[in-house]
């Protein structure tokens, strides 16, 4: 957990049962992305080996950044006849620390970027073929220019890659509505750990011809197959969207307004995002421009952001929100409300629920769950993870936050204010395995989103059931004989 | 395809590669389930063992009928130490033979029909887990005591087990709005090959700890590991369904309609079914009770049953409907319209539709193609196999229906009048490779929603991809390394 950044000369380790790139292979895999496209000096590689927290930074002797399908074929290829292991990234935005090699220097980075064509979009855009490189905010924009939405949105979507979301099948603002980057996947394209290139790129909305692939590779953060490209599904944009920000006196009445606008508003609610005052002040007190939505005497523990969006079948979006506000209101549920009036003030309120993770880097260590339960046990979630938290740590500031909707709390905790950050640091396994413990009690997920990588391969390890485990090795021994793709992530 | 009944006693050729039962064998499986449910006398075992159609009739010595997750994994715990090969069978209503064993009897039955627990429910009916032999209606009918609903809806659905729909990936009319049987499963619980239970039974919305195994086991007909049991989606009931019967003067029109709802409709269409003249004309002639929706003025070539559903959420579903219909005849692209105006209007023309399998076993024989394409291909795709069909059998009459919404047509073509039956069906194989041929080359697929079983592993080996059937068996021999899982099904 606490790794630190590596130094010196590549050293001559390879992943256990693998080999150490050879000159010759090192030569041979140039040969193939030409040698710009081969990067080997330390400035040139070092965007590709530091995760952007800092927290995992990996060596290699090389960097290749191949421009088809068919070079990535051949470097596979080539790697597998040597035994060599390879690193696949996209844009270096996991959490988990699932695309930096590791330190001892033995593995290859493929990095997707140059795979940047938009190969088709069919006459109604109802799906679109992209390659793995480019960004979800370009695959966003053209969607929006042919006048539909791809639904997967992330803070990070500026710079993660189509490739990597769907290795990772990532999650974000998006799932409430439309599920996870799985959901929006109809067919791949994926090079085998050998070379071998599985054609499976379609757009047929039924097809009961054998195994469903897809969702293997989806999600298999790059240990069973490189996706080099995608159809992916595209959307109606919505009418008209309305938004509320909620303060609340409790979990409870969160889980109680989350419940009466599932049953009223359905189809139309695409978020329900929960914040803890403690989330809302370290944005307030450190994001320049961000407002607290309420005065002081509105202060409640939690608060929500809610969004229902609507098509010309729907309803108009905004009655059908003040509606269910007014009754959770009567009801008691709702301590206070800000229905903002104008697009500046809606995107205000999204600024601060996005902003979250980045704030709070400023109050010093954080210790960081992705989490998930079913939503009706929140309240029971989070009640004990505090209670595990200032067990460990006396002092230390739960900031929860995250997807209300989805069951998915992404439980941070920062360190007591004063405490020596290393200190704090050093408690994260502890307070994780507790954290963990509870989570695996009430039936829920250690990784909701982020996946596994290097970070949790331990934990899941641990609380995994064991059949699982010994099916997702078989899986892996069959797709990845040799064990080159990834190695020491997630099984 | 013109497989005769078999005759006269159990032969004993076991499948390739695997071992004949022993009377030892029998002898212990029987202890497992009780001798009442160990069937070895013909007539005991006439119904497990006869498709529907008596297209496929198989033999065994043993129909086992355990009572228990715990009895499967024992059953194949011995059968795999045995290596002697199993055929697990829910309702016995597949179309493509793949619940039926081989005739030369070296097979062992297992039904799933008496595990019929509903195991749990949650608090607000988000999710039922139930086991594999109830059928669809009994799970509906739960649902519905719920106020809930569960989308898969069939024509089989009082005989079809929830195994079976999940281990075929079963479609049906639900598929447009809410997806295949597949995008209904939260969690499964599987016994695996030998006899190790996988418990995946869960109802997290996220989850990303690892490979996606649910995707993996839904589809693969038993062939991976049995289903015993499944945490189930359940959605909201709709508030009200508006239904439109319209008759069109080609496919093109039905096209023009089909854009025009999903366009204004989108989340609201629920049902957009085509139907051939023909296939109208079949069901009033044979169905006791059936009528024509339209006086014969309106006669035309196609038809399609559209229907909406709304939530409160929604605009009334009626009031879309007309303004649609309305919309679409100014533009000339409907020709006729039935709106009906009671729920036992409706259910006659959802009756038309319901009978069109069966109605049509009264104009002889008929040769059969469970076919996608993206839907915009239809007009074209039936315009092809139409010259496929009068060039192969001239006077033969195609008698396209099924779910344009989903690009899924049955392009079942009948015998021509005075036709000798059985000389019919021997262009069977001809007359299905040429449709198959087209469908390969508009980019669809040969099996929608019937899957594979044993009827159509020789065109899968025909027309798959290489790559894709090489995975399909590494991923066969991984989960089954001795091959007992539904020998010679699929793959």
């Amino acid at each position: 957990m606490s790794d630190e950044p590596a130094q010196g000369p590549v050293t001559t380790e390879a992943p256990a049962g693998l080999a150490l790139p050879t000159p010759d292979l090192i030569a041979a895999l140039s040969a193939i992305v030409g040698s710009e496209h081969a990067l080997m000096a330390p400035a040139d590689q070092a965007r590709y080996l530091t995760e952007w927290r800092g927290r995992y930074v990996g060596r290699t002797p090389l960097v290749v950044r191949p421009g088809s399908t068919g070079e990535v074929a051949r470097i596979l290829a080539a790697c597998h006849a040597a035994r060599v292991g390879v690193v696949p990234q996209g844009g270096n935005t996991g959490l988990v620390g699932g695309q930096i090699p590791r330190e001892t220097g033995g593995e290859i980075v493929l990095s997707l970027e140059r795979l940047r064509a938009i190969r088709a979009v069919d006459s109604l855009a109802r799906h679109l073929t992209v390659e793995a490189g480019l960004t979800v905010a370009e695959v966003r924009a053209h969607a929006n220019s042919l006048d539909r939405q791809f639904c997967v949105s992330l803070a990070s979507e500026g710079t993660c890659q189509i490739g990597g979301i769907l290795a990772t099948n990532a999650g974000g603002l998006d799932v409430l509505a439309h599920g996870s980057a799985r959901d929006q996947v109809l067919g791949l394209e994926v090079v085998l750990a050998d070379g071998r290139i599985w054609p499976g790129l379609r757009s047929l909305k039924k097809d009961n011809t054998g195994y469903d692939l897809k969702h293997l590779f989806v999600g298999s953060e790059g240990t069973l197959g490189i996706i080099t490209a995608a159809t992916l599904k595209l959307r109606a944009k919505p009418e008209e969207t309305a938004t509320a920000f909620l303060a609340l006196a409790d979990l409870e009445a969160a889980r109680a307004v989350f419940d009466a606008v599932e049953e009223t508003a359905g189809p139309m609610l695409t978020a329900f995002e929960l914040m803890s005052a403690f989330a809302v002040d370290v944005v307030a007190r450190h994001v320049p421009g961000a407002r607290r939505p309420f005065a002081s005497p509105a202060r409640q523990p939690w608060y929500v952001l809610m969004e229902l969006s609507g098509s010309p079948a729907h309803r108009p979006a905004h009655l059908v929100r003040d509606e269910i506000v007014a009754a959770c209101a009567e009801a008691g549920a709702i301590a206070d409300a800000v229905l903002p009036a104008s697009q500046a003030q809606t995107r205000a309120l999204w600024a601060l629920r996005e902003a979250m993770s980045e704030a709070q880097k400023h109050e010093g260590g954080s210790i960081k769950h992705d989490i998930s339960v079913a939503p009706e046990h929140i309240p029971e979630l989070i009640r004990r993870a505090d209670a595990v938290a200032a067990r460990i740590c006396p002092g230390a500031r739960p900031c929860a936050f995250g997807h209300f909707g989805d069951g998915n709390i992404h439980y941070n905790v920062s360190q007591p204010v004063g405490m020596d950050n290393a200190a704090f640091l050093a408690l994260w396994d502890t307070m994780s395995a507790a954290v963990h413990d509870v989570v695996a009690e009430l039936g829920g997920s250690i990784s909701a989103e982020h996946g596994i990588g290097r970070m949790k391969r331990g934990e899941l390890a641990r609380l995994k059931n064991p059949v699982e485990l010994a099916l997702m090795r078989s899986l892996k021994a069959a797709l990845d004989p040799r064990g080159i793709l990834n190695p020491g992530k997630v099984v």
